[in-house]
This record gives C-alpha cells, sequence and structure tokens, in this order.
C-alpha cells in the first residue's frame, strides 16, 4: 500500500478548505455550521462535506469515517461534529498532525483515530475558554457556536494558540476499536462499520500487522456470523474475483480487511450489523502462493 | 438573547451568496436550481445549501427552517422553494429586508417568517411576468425556470425592479402560527417543529414576550401529549441540566421554546409530530430564583 | 420546445466546472470522489453535484437522470458512476460532444443517452490504461481512483488524448430503453423514472415523434396499471389543469411525458414503480383542438 497522503501534497495557491462530518443528517445545521464558519471571518474559504449522514451520536462511525476521508485530503482544517456530551464537560478541542492538518471538534474519541494515521498530535488545544465563541447564551449547538467558528478562524489565518489554551498533545482521548483475534475456530472479528454497499469492514490497516501469513490470493473459506448460517468466501483482490452474489475478502480500497459480496449486500446475506462478530475460517488452501499483503 | 443579525455583519469582499432551501429531496432538482442560478449569469456566486429536506409541500416546516437559518447569513439572496400551489395564481415575489437580505420563491407564506425576523419588508415585487423567466413552455418547475435564474439575477447585480413589478410591501402573505396559551391545566402549545435530535419546538422567541414569568432555571414539571402518559420534565439551559433519558424545557440554540431528551428524543418519548398539541404544567417551586428568559 | 442547450451558452471567465452524479449515497464516498478530482491539480474547479441518490447499480435511472440535467449546464466535465461492473473489463471512458460536454464514467449504458441528447460523441477515450491512475493496489474505488483524477484533469485543461487510449466514437455502448407503442387497448408504455413528487416518465422527447397527434389539450382518458384500478386523467400542461388529487398526463420541465398528480403522488395512486407497464387510453374528444406538442 502507498501512503495516500504523500500522494495528494499540498495545493499550492488553493483558498483555505474546511472539512466537516457530523452527524447532522439531512436539515438545516449543517447549513448553519458551514455559515459560522464562512461569515465573517472567512467568506473564501472552499468548503468540503465529508459525510453528514453518521448514525445519530455514534462516535465510533464518525471517527471511523473521519479516518477514511481526511488522509486523502491536503492540508485543511476538519471540523467534525458527533457529540453526544454537548453541553456536559467532555473538552472542546483542535489538534494538529505532522501533515500539516488541523482537526476541530468534541475530545470524545472522533477524532483520535485519524490524528494517529496522520502521525499523532504536535499540538491540542483546549476551545472551552476560547475568545472566538460568539457571545450567545445557548449552550446547545456547539457546532454552530464554537466549532465552526474556530474552523473558519484557523482557515483565515489563526493559530491553534489564538484559539484555545494549550494542553498536552498526549491528552488526546482515544478511541476503543476492537480488534481481530485468532482462535482455534478462526479469525473472530468484529463488524467495524458498513457502508452504503452493504460491505462489511472487519480490521482496519493498522490492525493488521499480523494476519497477512493467514490470507492468501485464491484461498476459499467460511464466515459465520452468531446464530447465522455459514457461508463460503474466497480470498480476493477485487469483487470481479468471485462469480456473481458470491461473498470475497479483500483489502478495500482504504486498506481495510473487508468483506463484499458482488452484486450485493454482504450485510445483508450475513444478516450483520456494526457490533457484531462474525467468524472466518480459512481452508490453507490457496491456488496462488502469492501473498495478498504485501 | 443577543441578535444573531448583529453578531455576523456584511462579508466585505466576498462573492455574492444564494442561499436555498425547498422540498426537492435528494434528487435531481437542487442541482438544476443551482445550475438554473449560475448560468450564465453569475457563474461566480457562492451557494449554500440550506436545506432540501422539507417534507414535500409542508410550507410551515419549511418557512421555520428558512427563519432558523437565514438570520445567521450575512446580506445575501435566499431562494426558497415548497410549492404545493405551482402552475396556479399564487403569486412568485422577491422581497426584501432592512437587514439587505432578499429573498425569491412563491408568496404562500414561506418567506414570511423570516422576513418579519429580519425586520419586515421593504420592498415587494411580483415576479409572474418577468423577462429572466427563460422562453419555455413548461410550467411546472419554477425552481429552475424562474426562481433560480432569478436569484441568481439579484446576485449578479440586478435590482428587484430589475426582475418584477412593484407591489405593496404589505400585502406578503403572512403564516399561520399557533401561539401557546396558558389553561387551567396548564401551558397548551402545538408541535410546531421537530428536529433530526428529536428536538420539540413549542414557540418561537417572538411568541414567548408574556411567558418568561412561568419558567425558572430549575423548575420542575409534567408534560403532556394528548392520550399519551405525563411524563416528568425541568426547566434548564442545556441537556446536562438533567439527568440521561429526562426531558428538559429550554430555550434552544435559536431561542425558541422547546423540549429534548438528554440522549434521546423527546419526540419520540412523547409520541408527537408537528401539529400535536402539548400540556405543559411546571410546579411553581425553582430550586433557584434566576429567571431563565431574561 | 426550446433548446435548453442554446439557452444557456458558455459562461465566460467562469471557472472550469466539475458535476457529478453517482449511486453513493449519503456516505463519505462523494466526498472522496470530489476531493480525487480536486487535489492536487484543480483545486479551484467549480464542483456541481447533480445526484448522488441513484438506487445502487441502476444505470438506467442514472442514465436518465444524468439526460435530465447535463443539458441545462454550460459546457463542462461530468463524471458520472453508476458501475455495478467495477473490478470487472468493462470499459472506463471519457468521451467529448459537440456542445463542449466531456463525460467521464464506465462505458456501461450510463453515459449514452445524454451525450446522444448533446449530439453524439465526437472523440471517445479508453481509459484503463490512464497514467492518471494513480498508483494505488485497490481496484474497488474506480471513483476515487481513476474517475475523479482525470475529470480533474480534464478541467485542468488535459485534453482526451492526454489521459486515455482513442477509441471509435461509435463504440459507446447504448442504453436500451422501452419506447411506447399504441396497440388496440391504447399506449403501452413503461415507467422509465419516478421523481421525488410521485411523477412517472413514460416516453423521453425523443421518442415521442410519433405520438403528438394522439393528445390534445383537455382531452380526457384512463390509465391503468397492470392489475390496477382504471383512473381517470386530463391531457394538460400543468397541475393546475386539474381538480386536486386528479391525474394530469403531459410533457414535463424536460419535454418528457408524464403522468402527474395534483398535490399528490400519481406513482402511489396507480401502484407502480420503474419497469412497470401503464395502458393509457385517451377519448379522443378533446375540448379544444389545439394539439399540445407543436
Amino acid at each position: 500500500m502507498t501512503d495516500p497522503i504523500v500522494d495528494i501534497g499540498r495545493a499550492a495557491g488553493a483558498p483555505p478548505l474546511v472539512a466537516a462530518l457530523t452527524d447532522y443528517g439531512a436539515g438545516p445545521y449543517r447549513a448553519l455550521l458551514e455559515a459560522s464558519a464562512r461569515y465573517p471571518q472567512a467568506p473564501h474559504l472552499q468548503w468540503l462535506d465529508l459525510d453528514h449522514s453518521i448514525p445519530l451520536g455514534d462516535v465510533r462511525a464518525g471517527a471511523l469515517t473521519l479516518r477514511r476521508t481526511v488522509p486523502h485530503l491536503p492540508p485543511c482544517v476538519c471540523v467534525a461534529v458527533v457529540d453526544p456530551g454537548v453541553g456536559t464537560e467532555r473538552r472542546a478541542i483542535a489538534v494538529a498532525t505532522p501533515t500539516g492538518h488541523r482537526l476541530v471538534g468534541p475530545d470524545n474519541g472522533l477524532l483520535e483515530p485519524t490524528v494517529r494515521r496522520l502521525g499523532g498530535a504536535v499540538a491540542l488545544v483546549d476551545l472551552r475558554a476560547t475568545t472566538f465563541r460568539p457571545h450567545r447564551d445557548a449552550r446547545t449547538f456547539d457546532g454552530r457556536d464554537l466549532f465552526g467558528p474556530v474552523a473558519g478562524a484557523l482557515a483565515a489565518g489563526a493559530t491553534l494558540h489564538d484559539v484555545g489554551e494549550e494542553a498536552a498533545p498526549g491528552s488526546l482521548v482515544a478511541l476503543a476499536l476492537p480488534a481481530p483475534r485468532e482462535t482455534s475456530e478462526g479469525l473472530v472479528a468484529v463488524v467495524l462499520e458498513i457502508d452504503a454497499f452493504g460491505t462489511v469492514v472487519l480490521a482496519l490497516d493498522d490492525q493488521l500487522a499480523h494476519l497477512p501469513h493467514l490470507m492468501r490470493l485464491g484461498e476459499s473459506g467460511t464466515v459465520r456470523a452468531d446464530g447465522g448460517e455459514r457461508r463460503g468466501l474466497r480470498v480476493g483482490q477485487t469483487f470481479a474475483d468471485v462469480p456473481w452474489g458470491e461473498l470475497v475478502l479483500y483489502l478495500d480500497s482504504d486498506g481495510a480487511l473487508a468483506l463484499a459480496r458482488r452484486e450485493g449486500s454482504a450485510a445483508k446475506l450475513l444478516g450483520v450489523r456494526a457490533g457484531d462478530s462474525l467468524v472466518i475460517a480459512l481452508d490453507g488452501d490457496p491456488t496462488t502462493n502469492e501473498p495478498q499483503v504485501a
């Protein structure tokens, strides 16, 4: 796998970019977040909607989607709001990575997998006492009243220290993610996320260090969810490596271990949702000896 | 409450902004509206999608969302299309407010609450005879064929008088909105809208003039929907003022009287939809004497 | 009908435009497509989301929506991805039309109706060996890894020959679309698409050449779905030509033959979905003699 960050580089002369991810859904909150970043401080910023369909309050889903998208962006500001704790004492933060990305949002694990993937936090500030917070009484819409204005200020040239109080980069709250483990029955993995195509993600790229020797292209095996039927699968590189309707175990476009169904939904076939466990047993009898993960 | 309009000011040197709200949903009509505003007259305009998920033909829902968003924008053009009367004799209008906002859409009540909040109409034109309407036979897609091109023309520098025939500002069609009323049982309020988080809006800020003496921070009480169970609530400032799963009666981020559930949907808990009535009884026994609405 | 292309003209001095249509839904893939077109080669491009709610893998629905939207755009680059064959040997192409539009996507019929409407293909290249494809192992996300970067390169000034290998314009894969036919029972038409308002599209403008003599404004008739009830309808120009709740047969804003219900969903009333057949019988007794289709 090449590193997508290296592929991109800095977009010289481009307007400052703010990318946004929330659980706001289709309503007007997205627009209010964007407006709060733009006006009045940064009307010329370039805005990129990453995803606003994160399930309500689902910090893990938001964190995984953020991690899947931000590394494909040039150095920019990312504002992310999946924040079941709004109005409580959880920290609001802005954090910088060595790649030049700056992320703004609640400190509840949402930002951490992305920050880690980008090389870790090199600076972190606590926004709770920021002077960028407009003088409003409302304490229930931090997206519009805190995170958006801070993101816009950063895009307009402010530094982290302009918008918050310095804190230890290592104090960033981590997200707990279950890793796949080998058992006598086979590989037991938790469904981390399911995408719009019904593809089931089982392990992130950085959780795969100990697994490559288990999988070889062309190898067949089975997969079973708790209480579900055992289904056949094949290790491949793409959907086309299996017949229509069959399951393929592969590294997805993001380097994660995933299970997809050609012309169908793997999640529906297996009857699984995020958080469910799967047991994968491989035959150890590959038709080719080329290892999939180089 | 500070006035959000005053907070923003004019964004100097920014490209002209067109904000859009419709009931077009996820399909291609949104894009056609945007394209009709941009091309050929205003390719450089800045476009802001406010909300396109307004329930089909629900003028009240559209009007309330417009009123909740436009005051957070700098002076701009807003095109709003929730228009069950397209093809009939209802007026198509453009209207200007003292804040420098210009709103374009059908004259069916959709624009009026926003115009009122921005200080009232200072000018109004009837677009039905506009020369900006492209010479097309179709009479069923006014968004693309009338409102979009007019919005783009205004963004590109046209005046109201360039795009329509002058009419009396006072002729703007008003939206009827039920106001909460005190009864012997308590406060009877109609659910005006429910947001993506299940928060129930009961009265707009400008309907609250006579209510402040009723609510004090920390006060407890009950709420009941027709035929529903009586539920406890507490008057607060934010979700964190009540335990998990409990109801809080508060002024939302927009100054409206609202009922939310910490980590859940108030609307689902109460089993209410927009248009339903609620009865709220407060104990008159606050744990603090600070009035919530100053 | 005037030709919408002629109405628009080239937007002089505008930034290069990339319009996008996919079946990616609400998730993060849309953003990754946009980012892959912009960065690093074309950060200043103007991006227009046409529609990302095409049903998963529904090439016909995508093709019809593309055909309905692109002709309203100035000369631009359109990237369209509804691609059940990703990872197989289907061609990936870029194709140019005499109007100055360039379309990028899989060669599975998705682009062809739009290309035909814009005057046919004047050049076509096969992208499978493009050097614009980043060096990634993943073969399952051509939107991000092939179509997006190619669209961005074209927007930034590349020619078709810079991005692919020349192929015969006539080799473009065509989309099969059922045309309405006259029978002894009446006009038999297949439901081509249903829009967000429940309007049923029965025939594209270019399939109507032989039908004008059948329809006259004001004429009444009936429509019936397989196994459904017979319903009255009237030939009109707009919803307002029939009473509330009634069906109107008309040419829609795009010149297509369509059936709509005033203040309701024609599709729900008739119980039809895309692909179903309808039989329309007209009385041949118009209240006016003016033909609807001139």
